[in-house]
C-alpha cells in the first residue's frame, strides 16, 4: 500500500496560475510562491463584492480517538467529489503546525487519495504564516521584558504578565521556565512560559480579522499584563501594534493550493481548538464563498469544540452563514466509545453502545438550525454489518447518512456524500442561529454551552474564575462570546468519560480575556498549550535525498 | 530629505522573471515568491558548469562606529555603477535578521540611492530562510531535551549541552534561562540559553554548504553535547539530521532580488561575523560568479573580522578566488579613531591620527596577495579638505583610492570607484593565498591571526582554552580553520582601543568546536550572541496602513 507522501509525490500538479484561473482570478490577483502555492490579494474581496456568495458546508466530527477521525480527508474528498459532479467547490482548511509534524500526529493535509498538495511544502513552513505569527508574538514578548528592563514606566506587575513566548515546535521543556537570569544586563528574572505558536492570541486574531487594519486594532487591544493597581495593559500601551502588524502583512493573505484532483483549496490560519476557536480564517472562508459555488470547511477536534466555536464565534464575527453540517464518524471510534479495546475486529455490540456519541453530536448541531448529515469515513477493517448498523440507526432517527470512501478512492469515493449534501443544500432548510445571544452574561453563556452542548448537569466556578467573572464585567468585556478550553477526548471535561456522558458537573478553574481576538477563554481543566514529543519522534523517520525529495512525512 | 524606505517605495521594480533573464536564467530556473523575489534552483550551478567564472570583488571596511560604515551601500552602489558602465555585475549579500530591524541598527539593504528592493520584504521574513534555520535549530533542541526526558540513552551530560535554542529577535531576557521546570511531565530542569538565529551553527553550515547532501552531513556532524565520559555527541546520534535538513530544502536556495536601478542581487545567508564567519553563502557566491562578469560581495564588520574569515574560511572551503578587495572608510569613523567626539565638523587633525586604522586594514588585506582599493563613502558633512587629505595620504602610500557617492547618487556616484576596481581587476595582479595553512596547529593559527591581522604582540590562552586545545587535537579537529570571536569595535580584543592599537596581548578564554560548519571558534572576550533592544526600540516607529504600506523601517 502506498503511503500518503508517495501518493502526493506521484500527483500531476497544475501550475498555481491555472488553479487561480479556475476561480476566475487573474494572474495579478495572486502572488505565486513557487509554482504550486500562492497568496491571494485581499483586494479580491472588493473585486468580487457584487457577486453572490456560494453555500457553506462545515465538516466536523464525533469525539475523536488519538489518530483523529479524518475530518480533513473527508473535507478534501467531499470538495473533490462536488467538483467531479460539475460544480465549483473550494475547500477552506487550516494550516499545519510544525510541532505535530515532527511529533506524533503528522501533518494536516488529508490522506490517501484525498490530499492537498504539495504536501511537503504545506506541512513544512508553507508560505511562512506561522513563522510570521511567531515573530510578531515574540517581538511583543521581547518588548515587554525590555520595558521591564528599561525602568518599567507602565508599572507592569511582574507576577501578572500573561503574554508568553512561542515556538512552532513540540517542546515540553519550555512549558515552565525562568528567564532574565544572569545579572542586571540580562533582564529581570521572572517565571514565564512558552506556548506553541498556534496557541498565540495573534493566530486567533488573524483568523478572526476582517482586514489588515482590523488586525492591527485587535493586536493593539490584546492584554499582555496587569499593572500593580490591577489595570489591564494592552499592546497599544507599548506602541508596537504597528510593527507587529507589519510582520503579518503577507500572513494575513489566504493561501491557494490544490487537491490531488487539481481542485482549488484555500489554506489559511490554524488556531488551537481549545484555548482558541480552531477554525481557518474568516478572510479565507469569505473569499472561498465569493469564488465558488460550494465552500467546504472544517473546525478542530469534535463538534463540541471546533464546531461550537465555528458556529458561535467565527460565523457570528464574520457574518457568515453555514448551510449544512457534516458530522464525520468512524466505526473504529464509535466502537472505542462503546468500550471496545480491539478496534480492527467486528463488534456490533460495542458499536451499538458507542453510537450515543454520534447521536449527541448530531443533536447538538441541529440546535443551530442547519441541516446535518452524517458521513461514515470508511476504514479497510470496517465490516458490512457494522456499516449497515449505523446506516439503519441513522435512517431510524431520520438523519441523512452516507458512506464515504474518499481515502481509498478520492472524489469518486465521496459521490454518495456529495449528492446527499447537495440535496440538503437544495432544500434550503437552513436558518442558522447561534446558541446564545451576546448580551447574555458570561456565566450564563458558559452554562448554556456546558448544558446544551456537553450535556452537563451543572457548572462550578472555582475561586479564581469567580473573581474573573466580576473583573470581566467591570472591564466591559461581558459582551464577548465564550471559548471553552476543554479536553477533546470526551464530551465532558473528564477525558475518561466516553460515549455520551451524563450527570456530570463541568468545573471552570480560570477565565482569560482574549481582548484582541475577542472572546473569553474559560478553562475547564488543565489544558496544555505546548505539546511534547513522543519517545520516538516522527522526526527520526524523516529524510531528504540529494534531489530534495522528502520521505517519512505523514 | 527622503528616507530610505520612501526612496525604496518610489522605485519602479521589474518583474523578477525579467531580472532572472538578465542573468541568462529561464523562467523554470527560478521559483518566484511574489512578483519581486525568487529562489534560484541549485541545478543552475550544473547547467552553467562549463561557463567561466566572472571576477570576484570583496567589499570590507575599517573598524566601524556603531552606525556602520556603509559596506552594504557601497556594495550595492558599486554593482549599480559597473552595470552602468555596460558590464553584467551581481551583488551577493547577506540576509537581514529581524532582531536589528526592530532594535537599533535597522535593516541591511543598503541606503539612499543604493538599496536592494523590495526592502520591506527583504527586511521582514524575506523568503523565510531565517525562520527555516530557526525551526531546524529548535527541532534539534526539542529532541535533545526529549531525549533527556525519555531516559537519556546517550548519557548526555546535562551540564555539557552546548546546543542552545534560538529566536530571530533581540531578546536579552533569554540569554540565561532555566528550562524544564514544573515536575516530571515537563522535562528535566537545567540551565540553558537562547541565541539569535543568525548565531546558530546551522546558519554557518548553510552558508558553507556546497549541496543539500553536504548540508545534511554538516548538520549530522554538529556536536550538541558531551556524554558523561566526555565523548562528543553529534546530531546524527539523535537521527534527526534528515528532518532538520528537510526543513532547509528551500532555505538552501539563493534568493534573487534587484537594486533600485534594476540590476540583479543575490541575497543568501547571514551568519554572525564573530562566533561564525559573517559571509553570505558559498552557493550564492558561486552562482553569482557563473552568472555575471563581476560579483560584488561583502563580509561582516571590519576587515579584521569578516574579511579575514571570508579569505581564510569561506574562500578556502568554497574553492573561491577573490580578485580585488575594497576597503570602505568614512571620514566620520576615521575622526572617531583619531579621538574626535564631534564628527560632523571638520577636523583634519583627528583624521590624521585616526587614519592609522585604515592603513592597518589595507596592510592586512594586502597579505592575501589580492589588489586592494580604498573607497571613501561620502557623507554630507565631509569637507573637501578632509576628502583631499585621505586621497593624498593614499596616493603617498600608493593605494588606489576613490570617492564614493553612491548613497546620494546611486550607480552614477560610484563610477570613479567602479573604474578603479575594473582597472585593478584588468591588471590581473591577484594571486590569492590564505594567511595560514590548514595543517598548522590550532594554537599557531590563532597566534598568526592575532599577530598578523590584529597587530597583537602575543596571545594568552586561559585554562579552559588550553584544555580544549588538547581535546581538539585528540578528537582530530586540528585541521579546521579558526574563527576568532572578538569585539568589532577595535582591531584588538579591547573595544576601547581605537585607531591602530599596538603592544597588546589577546586573551583566548574558550574554544568551541563547530564541527558541522567546520571551524574552531576561539573566544577573545565575552561575546554576546543574543543582542538586546534599546530603551526605545525601532519597533515603536514602524507602522502599516490599510493598503499594507509600511513606514518607519530603515
Amino acid at each position: 500500500m502506498k503511503t500518503d507522501i508517495q501518493i502526493a509525490q506521484e500527483a500531476r500538479m497544475l501550475n498555481i496560475f491555472q488553479i487561480a484561473n479556475q476561480l476566475g482570478l487573474s494572474d495579478d490577483d495572486i502572488e505565486a510562491y513557487g509554482k504550486y502555492k500562492a497568496k491571494i490579494d485581499l483586494n479580491v474581496l472588493k473585486k468580487f463584492e457584487g457577486k453572490k456568495d456560494g453555500k457553506l458546508v462545515l465538516v466536523t466530527a464525533i469525539t475523536p480517538t488519538p489518530a483523529g477521525e479524518g475530518k480533513s480527508t473527508v473535507t478534501v474528498g467531499l470538495t473533490q467529489a462536488i467538483n467531479k459532479l460539475g460544480y465549483l467547490s473550494v475547500a477552506a482548511l487550516r494550516e499545519p503546525s510544525l510541532g505535530p509534524v515532527f511529533g506524533i500526529k503528522g501533518g494536516a493535509t488529508g490522506g490517501g487519495y484525498s490530499q492537498v498538495i504539495p504536501m511537503e511544502d504545506i506541512n513544512l513552513h508553507f508560505t511562512g504564516d506561522l513563522h510570521a505569527i511567531g515573530a510578531a508574538h515574540n517581538l511583543i514578548a521581547a518588548c515587554i521584558d525590555n520595558h521591564l528592563h528599561s525602568g518599567n514606566l507602565l508599572n507592569i506587575d511582574i507576577n501578572k504578565i500573561t503574554w508568553k513566548r512561542c515556538v512552532d515546535m513540540n517542546d515540553r521543556a519550555l512549558r515552565n521556565v525562568v528567564i532574565g537570569l544572569g545579572g542586571k544586563a540580562n533582564g529581570i528574572p521572572r517565571e514565564s512560559s512558552f506556548q506553541i505558536t498556534v496557541a498565540s492570541e495573534i493566530m486567533a486574531a488573524l483568523c478572526l480579522a476582517t482586514s489588515l487594519i482590523d488586525l492591527k486594532q485587535k493586536i493593539g487591544n490584546m492584554i499582555f499584563a496587569y499593572d500593580t493597581t490591577g489595570k489591564p495593559l494592552k499592546i497599544s500601551d507599548l506602541k508596537i501594534e504597528g510593527a507587529a502588524t507589519a510582520l503579518l502583512k503577507e500572513a494575513i493573505k489566504p493561501n491557494l493550493v490544490q487537491t490531488l484532483e487539481n481542485t482549488p483549496v484555500l489554506i489559511h490560519g490554524g488556531p488551537f481548538a481549545n484555548i482558541a476557536h480552531g477554525c481557518n480564517s474568516i478572510l479565507a472562508t469569505k473569499m472561498a464563498l465569493k469564488l465558488s459555488d460550494y465552500t467546504i470547511t472544517e473546525a478542530g477536534f469534535a463538534a463540541d469544540l471546533g464546531a461550537e466555536k465555528f458556529l458561535d464565534i467565527k460565523c457570528r464575527k464574520g457574518n457568515i452563514t453555514p448551510n449544512c453540517i457534516v458530522v464525520v464518524a468512524t466505526i473504529r471510534a464509535l466502537k472505542h466509545h462503546g468500550g471496545a479495546k480491539e478496534l480492527a475486529t467486528e463488534n456490533v455490540e460495542a458499536l451499538k453502545k458507542g453510537i450515543s456519541n454520534l447521536d449527541k453530536h448530531v443533536e447538538n448541531m441541529k440546535k443551530y438550525n442547519v441541516p446535518v448529515v452524517v458521513a461514515i469515513n470508511k476504514f479497510i477493517t470496517d465490516t458490512d454489518m457494522e456499516v449497515n448498523f449505523i446506516k439503519e440507526h441513522c435512517d431510524r432517527l431520520n438523519i441523512p447518512v452516507a458512506l464515504c470512501e474518499v481515502w481509498e478512492k478520492g472524489g469518486q469515493g465521496g459521490e454518495e456524500l456529495a449528492k446527499l449534501v447537495l440535496k440538503e443544500l437544495g432544500s434550503e432548510k437552513d436558518n442558522y442561529k447561534p446558541l446564545y445571544p451576546l448580551n447574555m452574561s458570561i456565566e450564563d453563556k458558559i452554562k448554556t454551552i456546558c448544558k446544551e452542548i456537553y450535556g452537563a448537569s451543572g457548572v462550578e466556578f472555582g475561586k479564581n474564575a469567580k473573581k474573573m467573572l466580576s473583573t470581566i464585567k467591570e472591564l466591559n468585556y461581558g459582551d464577548l462570546p465564550v471559548c471553552i478550553s476543554k479536553t477533546q477526548k470526551s464530551l465532558s471535561d473528564d477525558p475518561k468519560l466516553l460515549g455520551r456522558p451524563e450527570n456530570f458537573i463541568v468545573t471552570i478553574n480560570e477565565l482569560r480575556i482574549s481582548a484582541g481576538a475577542g472572546f473569553i477563554v474559560a478553562m475547564a481543566g488543565d489544558i496544555i498549550d505546548m505539546p511534547g514529543l513522543p519517545k520516538k519522534p516522527a522526526a527520526e523517520l524523516i529524510d531528504i535525498d540529494e534531489n530534495g525529495k522528502i520521505e517519512g512525512l505523514f
